[in-house]
């Protein structure tokens, strides 16, 4: 497995374009994305478990269901929720647009929003930018696309691999969006991935919902989860390897495991521009009785804002972190639980240890900070990521309507 | 029902102190709160669902096992938490010295401790500054016990009431502290109450539990449980009514409303004072399938950081209300949701209302800030409070050590 450049374009057979089209105020920034397949792909999705799903969520769950996609539209500064019924049809003309522009079917078109909640949808303005410059997705248009997608985020978040599944070189791209409201337990962004990988709709589906939990599920930023977050994957079997049927097949394994590298890529880029963070956390559990209560500890410590506070202070407050395990849910034995920064082990069996403050302070000046803890239990272990808060964070969510 | 002066020394029989022990570097500032009751008191607690539990906290649930208190001590600057066995030895010696000085039963003292985790307790300055002070317990103690529990906290939190029970006055009084680490699901803050009603230790406690619920659980700041929070209450029986013995007892339910009130006021202070917090929210929910359900929607729109960034911005932002409420797990009818801020409906069954901007912004410059929400489901409700994130909460909690 290798990475390679072109991101959602590098799979054979994917064009993109980022167009303007004036939603957000910002005039140099595109705001509108379009990523097509030339042939229909096998698809597949995970969506928000916010009870208050966005329309263009619910639409693209609905064209999803025959498992076939050819084309995404995107448009960021609005996310047409709460928007009552309108919303539903702003979202439907959305799709409309995008397959008489592609000439595809309407059915085939997952749309998706994000931005500032329950102001309508200016449609009219997408429609009409859609018309214009819906012809113009290529080769070269990955960039604009994955620009488009951004709100709050500072940089653009983009990866391609090439890796060899069943004698054929297959590739898999992916563009995503995070910043604010990036929480566990949903899809918590948005996240495109393309592959030229031929894959039944079902092991596709599969292989998203398996690597999701351990990826973009794993990442927080501020505990929110939001009403349109998505991450959805088309597969239009154009590298011409044996289809992977099921997840019973080794080539599903293999595809899983790139997949995977490239979610990890994309969910540790997200909480490394988590609105006003100026460090990646990278929280290591182990010795857990299960996964689940692993990832639970893990996200309790990388949600919680005394221990978010203290890694942008800098200070080696480890009591945070073992409070955050002990309301994590997660079951511990407190005269076995271990917690280390980075490779400074703070508190062992229980006991606190006396450390030396100097190169804790040095150790928390990196950029990225990992912390390991052990809850002495069991051997299920789990990895999350999260960021520090920051005043930025305070900066960027008290101004008006972001 | 009246308030009346003297806080936790307005009941019959109670008296208090502040003492300096020296656990903090302020010296100004008392760091050690002793609460007396002339006479054994029946008693009652609800505690930290934390899994890690302080030194103290264990403690003092063992010495309520009989329901039988006479006296508090309470520290400062150190949550004697985390720290191994020592802790529990040092928690012990707390209790040692204040039953010596008190000259009552060790069994009838509870313990407890605020501050850093994880930090060997200083018990020598402790067992020094109750064996000098302790005897200084009086009418006129409560001031300085209530400042002497503070950590960030900026004002001291404290009230007592009057209310006649079975043709006696009786008084409750109370003092509290909060600030950071403040959340529903457990005792979420420190808090001791005294009165002189004559009530048994189980109708106490159900009492307490039942109170606790509405009120201090009802409370957030930042999300983070704590290790070390407890409420504990003392009943005294000075005031002479006839003896509450059970929760069926008519004169239960009056105790009850009196505790009720008592409890809410510290709450609402509690989150008033909120580490940085510049703006009070109280936040209703209606309309609810089940009054846990209401619980859930108004505790997860007043712990959503991005409701409180936007609060603290002053943006009528309801989107964010909306999103929280779509996950707090609460059941709702999207075509029925609606959403006020103070008197300004902007969401009504699923559908956003034009309003003023002007108008919102100055409702949002008001310290006290209402939020009201139906869910359209049922016709449960319930009330929470909460504060606003603001640049403060990231300087209180990322500077060293606090």
């Amino acid at each position: 497995m290798k990475m390679i450049d072109g991101s959602i374009c590098a799979p054979h057979g994917f064009l993109a374009a980022g167009l303007h089209a004036g939603i957000r105020k910002n005039p140099q920034k595109p705001d509108l994305a379009l990523i097509f397949s030339q042939r229909p792909a096998a698809a597949a999705g995970v969506f928000t478990q916010n009870k208050i799903k966005a329309a263009p969520l619910l639409l693209t769950q609905k064209h999803l269901k025959n498992g076939v996609l050819q084309a995404i539209i995107v448009n960021s500064g609005n996310a047409n929720a709460c928007t009552g019924k309108q919303g539903m049809l702003d979202a439907k003309e959305m799709a409309k647009i995008t397959s008489e522009t592609l000439n595809i079917d309407v059915s085939d078109v997952a749309v998706a929003s994000t931005g500032v909640i329950g102001v309508p949808l200016p449609v009219k303005k997408i429609i009409h930018a859609v018309a214009l410059g819906g012809h113009s997705v290529s080769k070269q248009g990955h960039d604009a696309a994955a620009e488009a997608i951004m709100t709050t985020d500072i940089f653009a978040k983009a990866i391609a691999i090439e890796l060899e599944i069943g004698g054929k070189m297959v590739r898999i791209g992916g563009i995503a969006k995070g910043s604010g409201m990036i929480h566990p337990n949903m899809a918590t962004m948005l996240a495109f991935i393309t592959t030229d990988a031929a894959i039944s709709h079902e092991a596709l589906q599969q292989a998203l919902s398996t690597v999701n939990q351990k990826t973009f599920n794993m990442v927080s930023v501020d505990g929110d989860t939001s009403t349109n977050d998505m991450v959805v994957i088309l597969a239009n079997g154009m590298a011409q390897n044996p289809q992977i049927q099921s997840a019973k097949d080794p080539d599903w394994a293999i595809f899983c495991q790139g997949l995977s590298f490239l979610c990890t890529f994309l969910a540790k880029e997200i909480a490394r521009d988590g609105e006003g963070a100026t460090k990646l956390l990278e929280i290591h559990v182990a010795g857990a009785a299960t996964e689940k209560q692993a990832q639970l500890a893990a996200r309790a410590i990388s949600s919680s804002p005394l221990v978010k506070t203290a890694i942008f202070g800098e200070d080696a407050n480890w009591g945070r972190i073992a409070c955050a395990v002990g309301y994590s849910g997660a079951k511990i034995k407190l005269d076995k639980l271990s917690v280390e920064l980075d490779s400074i082990l703070l508190f062992k069996n229980g006991v606190p240890l006396p450390f030396d403050e100097v190169i804790a302070k040095q150790s928390l000046q990196q950029k990225i900070i990992r912390i390991n803890v052990h809850l002495g239990v069991g051997s299920a272990e789990a990895t999350a990521w999260g960021c520090d808060l920051t005043y930025d964070y305070i900066k960027i969510n008290a101004s008006y309507r972001s």
